[in-house]
């Protein structure tokens, strides 16, 4: 973010604070959803008192959007290893198995994900929709420029709709997601990754390449 | 449902009033969320008495309950001439085509489909968690039924793992359909149930079949 659009430049300690109410807010989200946390809650989770959480926080739709903004700088990155960049077949499946893994870790047990969050919010709260939309279209464009970087080395066919591609795999991890923390159990996030990745393989120039 | 569990048989009228009273909490969660729905609220909405009410849903929880049901009852048919079976590809495409529509329709703009109702409460509501996950699993086998005619008819292929291909689909429909109505655009939809019934499609014995 560029300097000027920040409101006020934090000292380390400040930022330190802000960060923990953050995770605190996270944290009780992923328990009890947004409307069942209270800004009480949240402050006691993080050990601050009143006037700290307001001087960082002028309101719970500011910590809310706080914790969409950090959910999605971090989603695209499923716990393991940083993957910088979803630009080949190897790196998409890598991606694919960080995600059914992280779900078997925790059981399918939800969290405060994007996902979770755009199904209690987008339907109810204007300004946390749009917060939601800009950060699946960060994604969306995180896997479009992956493929592109795939075509352009002629690793996929021309023809491929690099567009309808990258929306099809983010629905599909999403209502994958969704599905696995529904009925507690990865099939369903594994067949939708893995069906999607075939169909994404299938515009591949080279056909010898392993299929899974 | 079996007699046997019903708790009682009700009357015309009393069918019509509990109906209404369903029709009134749907609508309210739709606009409001599960959290933002108070039973009152639906009381009033429906123009009914609180004894009423109570007389028919002993809790908020048995009413969310009702609702879960209807909409799972509802959901696999998207507002058009009833689809009984997905069993071919032009019933797959038509169904899409219709969800599609029904999205376009409405702006994008959700309601209170099984996917909004898990967003909010799969993870914080085991109750709730157990009728979406059942009302997930029935479209599933809807759909993985559709696809068993299809083999045992030598449309598909015998190598095509239909367990997958069923969820595969309805992840696709659910997170284009959250995507969807995140960014209020129905592209996200479009391209997962594209490349999905593409994907199903390259499982098709006769590949002289149109694509689309």
């Amino acid at each position: 973010m560029p300097e000027a659009t920040k409101p006020r430049r934090l000292t380390p300690k400040g930022q330190a604070t802000k960060n923990r109410i953050i995770e605190a807010a996270t944290a009780l989200i992923a328990q009890r959803g947004v409307a069942g946390t209270g800004i009480e809650d949240v402050r006691a989770a993080a050990g601050v008192s009143g006037s700290q959480l307001y001087h960082y926080f002028a309101s719970k739709q500011a910590l809310i959007r706080a914790v969409i903004t950090r959910q999605a700088d971090s989603a695209l990155d499923p716990g393991l290893p940083r993957i910088t960049a979803l630009d080949s077949f190897e790196a998409l499946r890598a991606w694919a198995d960080a995600a059914i893994e992280r779900q078997r870790e925790n059981g399918c047990r939800g969290g405060c994900d994007l996902g979770t969050l755009a199904g209690e919010l987008s339907g109810t709260d204007e300004e946390s929709r749009t917060d939601l939309a800009n950060g699946f279209l960060r994604w969306k464009d995180l896997i479009l420029n992956g493929l592109r970087a795939m075509r352009e080395r002629d690793e996929l066919r021309a023809d491929a709709d690099l567009d309808e591609l990258a929306f099809a795999l983010l629905s599909a991890h999403q209502g994958g997601t969704l599905l696995s923390q529904t009925v507690l159990d990865v099939q369903p996030l594994e067949a939708s990754m893995n069906a999607t990745l075939a169909y994404i393989r299938s515009f591949a120039t080279d056909q010898r390449q392993p299929v899974r």
